[in-house]
């Protein structure tokens, strides 16, 4: 139905998550009625990220440096340390700006139904630090499902055998803005457990 | 909060119809995961429209050859002309099987309120072919929108000029799968006035 230049485009964009056949025609149209710079830029970009792209020596993330902007900057305490499970994640916890140490990825999660175990996931960055003594606080910050909680037990198990390092995971309770009526068991159970003194 | 190069590729994503910053973020990531052959087909396919997709010199569709697939192929007949507003609507047009002549592509509308006037979409090859008393038959398969209702009847003023020409427009009605409970006014009425014989 259309031409092979154009069926390609159309197929990248449709490998996308959440992109059908039908919004990526619809991208790949948009695209092709824009200055043609545009194309060349898009283009450009990817390829550039192919080059250039890698995981941070130091904390496993994305970046187009040897160390990530976080590692880089030294006015961040090098000696805590937040455990996520993707890149990603990070965007999301330093728009809390709470956390002013560095970060450490897994890409990924322990889930022995996939077969993905302890051995699957990026760890030994984290085990050099810890040997080195260099790590005097951790934080897990891994999302509250079955594989999170897999992931933070392995961790903690690990991490106990370095007594030097406070060991913490983000708090479970209900989430801001949200409706009592609405929130499910495990959630108040969490709320009930974690309860604050005011 | 990214390295350049990766905000650029967000940036990319996220100018496209639809697709907002946080989307543009978890595509990044997503194909960041991949393969990094992935990346690189992906940019070089954009590349690779940008210099070679250009409009078919015959209908004005998107294409990489001179002749798009639809004019290049001589068992359509080329004297039966459907008008389009948009390259995409010749692949949904081309799903139901039914037209067996060329494309035109007016590539956009008549609008007034925006200032787009005749001479701002492609109308000269339609013309030229015209003139050339080449057309037998023009269906006009134009959005039933006021601005596919204004160049259609732009179009139907200037074909009148060549009377050996049969201008007909899609039909209007009821479509496949409705209840006639929520149709709207227009369309009713428009399924009242094209009533056929059974």
């Amino acid at each position: 139905m259309f031409s092979s230049s154009i069926k390609n485009l159309i197929d990248n964009f449709s490998s996308l998550p959440g992109i059908g056949p039908k919004t990526a025609q619809k991208l790949v149209f948009y695209l092709l009625k824009q200055d043609k710079k545009i194309l060349k830029n898009f283009g450009d970009s990817l390829l550039h990220a192919q080059d250039n792209i890698h995981f941070c020596s130091s904390c496993g993330q994305f970046t187009d440096t040897d160390l990530c902007y976080i590692c880089h900057n030294q006015n961040r305490s090098h000696h805590s340390v937040c455990i996520v499970a993707e890149s990603a994640d990070i965007s999301s916890l330093e728009k809390a700006h709470e956390f002013h140490g560095i970060y450490h990825v897994l890409h990924g999660l322990i889930n022995p139904i996939e077969n993905i175990g302890p051995e699957n996931i990026n760890l030994s960055p984290l085990i050099v630090k810890l040997k080195n003594n260099s790590i005097s606080e951790i934080i897990l910050a891994l999302n509250p499902t079955i594989e999170g909680e897999t992931t933070s037990l392995y961790l903690a198990k690990l991490i106990k055998k370095y007594p030097a390092v406070t060991l913490t995971r983000l708090a479970r309770g209900l989430p801001q803005g949200s409706d009592l009526e609405y929130a499910d068991e495990i959630t108040l159970s969490n709320a009930f457990k974690g309860r604050t003194k005011i």
